[in-house]
């Protein structure tokens, strides 16, 4: 069945919710979200390219920090309903400088991060 | 610092996305959402617990199919509007049977099925 952007169900927003996965590691790297162009955009360049929420603009992953992300496959779910996309991730994905926006765990009922800043 | 579920920032209809992974194999199983208290009913019995949009009601994995997540870590997101919990699945997290909800892929721009139900 060739893919068709428009069959993803995307929210109210117009927006789809994209979980990016480290492709060589399996580390979860971020969460962020897609409108149907940045999905094309994103297959037609190879380049993970978000939709900025709190811009409301493309994010080119990477652009501007170098931190980019290079498509290595792209999987829809069962409900059409979210993406996950495996990566070839250059640098930390984390605008906190970490390889992972997921650096913060519980512990015992408190908050402990798992992982510092690359220096 | 002592976690706080009221602290995390969640949508205008009360809830986070949660990107539940395998703990042992870096799977990533599906996504589903929680409000403040499914995470703190997750946190307090073990048993990962969402918050049906569809059903308007709490969701505890397997709770009927049996097909259960017990919770092993919960991460928290830079930005504090997302959760990530590693997971032990017990059978297909995916309700059409399989492992995983991501098993459609796009190869030469055509959807593929990467695996198939569980007999």
């Amino acid at each position: 069945m060739v893919f068709d952007p428009s069959s993803l169900s995307y929210d109210a927003n117009g927006l789809i919710p994209v979980v990016a996965q480290d492709h060589a590691t399996g580390e979860v790297l971020m969460v962020a979200w897609m409108n149907k162009d940045a999905v094309m955009l994103t297959l037609a360049t190879g380049k993970v390219t978000y939709w900025s929420r709190s811009r409301a603009a493309f994010w080119v992953k990477g652009e501007t920090s170098g931190h980019t992300q290079r498509l290595m496959d792209l999987r829809i779910d069962c409900d059409r309903d979210c993406l996950l996309v495996l990566v070839e991730q250059v640098g930390p994905a984390c605008h906190t400088n970490r390889k992972s926006c997921f650096y913060t765990a519980l512990r015992d009922g408190a908050e402990v991060e798992l992982t510092a800043p690359i220096a």
